[in-house]
């Protein structure tokens, strides 16, 4: 019998440490699929296998999921009423879900024209106080910080250590999935907190199963890679809306995961992220730029020779769905024709090849 | 170990009617989850238990998937190079994306402005050949349906039939969940392939497994309604893009599968549909409007005294992702405030309540 989905709590909740009280708060989230992408790998020059972790199958369509049904559950637990976060839009949409699951007020603080237009959505559709504010992401996470200090507002940024409790549980379903740990791990890297909680999994995960422990490669943009850099970005600019941070609030934990698994974090360009969403879609993987970062990275450093993936197994993980920003492809896209509702026109355009 | 989603070709194919030269394309979709809505069930008057089958959680976006990987496995056995299909959004999506993985071109024909903004996106990032015509979705429908008979082009429209062996697949899914059939399965119809899917698949496995018998509710918006008028709508209108059909190609079936199953079809406004959407996101679930209908319908005939559900399992069918037509949300919303990224002045505005 197919296991429906349980939600990550109900499955992984002894390997999470949330607090005794925690009271569950779930939308059956996690359990996303490992899809194998045999065709990109060839592409990419073959004689590996490549898989794509897609996140973007969450309840609200991001990876953010699997922190908020723990911080929420946590946050519920002690009888808070009110959340709120700073988001570059994907945490906005996940906390106002649970909150409004949890019955309680979200209010969600963005940076002004910088969220991408179906994450805004999700947010105001889940019923969250919205604010733009005139300032950064970086900015916004200052101040949800500080206000969260001051009121009876529980602060659901990934600072809050619940929510890397519950991103670690995307190692875990991978090492279940293909028996063990891979032997790369690539994903996008913008406040650092997912690579942060994937190394804590598979950390944990090895130690409790044996299952090993992959080589991460974190991908920045070119126009927001503090960690590249090897210094904050007063103005973090890319395409890539998901990862547009130039101060990582678990920076320092995300060289540390680098390091330790023998993997590094690079950087591609807006271009690089852009060719590969296109090239993943090709694939009938439809994700949001941010998430195509960490595939990107792979192809640039295939192409660089800088790693030998020959015989391995690499995972991509694929943060959030392409529909969480549709405008990105919208502008950068033709408009489709429009013709007569005639049989031969229509014969004609597609015989020709010219739909 | 959390079974990681295998695709329902892998998990059910021995209970599909496929050929034997199906060649497997697959996305991993299925295996959604069942998301109990204890709240909602209340705020309808309570006394019952109510489940949403999240079908926006398939692999793009919307349940149009389940069909896809069925009738774009059987062409690809037969060596088909091209597809073709008319649709209102979702199944262009989803016949783009499948197509993608299996190399084949895909054709999709939809009536010019009359597809949200999401689903085009997604078509288009697939790689369809996306042609806009003047007409209906229903003028569409019957110029592929033309086209595919004259031409090596397969349609993949849900006249195709092993569309239906693949969507079939939920209702074994719901029944897996709960250990048996609901005591009633509400959905949205549009061209009715749907609702003839779930009603084969819920006999199938009865049949098979004793699992029972849902009463079916169909639900259609009242601008777009004929199968509750009895005649075609020449002009249908209604904000549920995806229901927008006004001669259904499986309305004979839908009609049986309401009346053998000791339930109905139905209509409701789209103010209904609306004021659901947005009640369902309260409660956590943000779906496209077409798919709030089945819940609509089920508010209707509670309010009106119809339905008996008490002490009753009710499952409803949301059919695709609120991200599937973010504009829907932005149009009936007020914009976010903004502020200066000013700590005293996000207090006053979230202290105040104001935000």
């Amino acid at each position: 019998m197919m296991a429906s989905n349980s939600g990550i709590l109900a499955h992984y909740g002894a390997l999470m440490d949330l607090p005794e009280y925690s009271r569950p708060v779930t939308l059956l989230e996690g359990d996303t699929p490992l899809i194998p992408v045999p065709r990109l790998a060839e592409e990419l020059g073959g004689g590996f296998e490549l898989f794509v972790k897609f996140e973007g199958l969450n309840p609200t369509g991001s990876f953010k999921d699997r922190g908020m049904t723990a911080a929420i559950s946590e946050a519920a637990g002690r009888g808070v009423k009110a959340v709120i976060c700073a988001s570059t839009g994907n945490t906005a949409a996940s906390a106002a879900a649970y909150a409004a699951r949890a019955g309680m007020r979200a209010v969600v603080i963005i940076p002004a024209g910088k969220v991408a237009a179906g994450k805004l959505a999700g947010a105001v559709a889940y019923g969250a106080e919205v604010i733009q504010i005139e300032g950064s992401f970086d900015d916004a996470l200052g101040l949800v910080v500080e206000i969260s200090q001051r009121q009876p507002i529980a602060l659901v940024n990934s600072l809050n250590p619940y929510r890397l409790e519950g991103q670690k549980t995307a190692a875990f379903e991978i090492c279940d999935t293909l028996g063990g740990a891979p032997d790369w791990l690539c994903l996008p890297v913008g406040n650092a907190g997912n690579i942060t909680a994937y190394w804590m999994g598979f950390r944990q995960y090895h130690a409790l199963k044996g299952s090993g422990l992959p080589q991460i490669l974190g991908v920045q943009a070119a126009g927001s890679a503090p960690l590249v850099l090897g210094h904050p970005v007063e103005h973090p600019e890319t395409v890539a809306t998901a990862i547009r941070i130039g101060k990582p609030a678990r920076g320092e934990q995300a060289l540390q995961a680098a390091e330790e698994s023998n993997g590094r974090i690079i950087a591609v360009t807006d271009d690089e992220i852009l060719a590969m969403q296109h090239q993943l879609a090709a694939n009938g993987v439809w994700v949001e730029p941010a998430s195509a970062a960490g595939l990107a990275g792979l192809a640039h450093e295939l192409c660089e020779g800088r790693i030998d993936v020959r015989g391995r197994r690499v995972a991509a993980v694929c943060t959030g769905h392409g529909m969480k920003d549709p405008d990105v492809v919208i502008r950068g896209w033709g408009k489709p024709p429009v013709l007569p509702a005639d049989r031969d026109a229509l014969e004609e355009a597609i015989l020709g090849g010219r739909a």
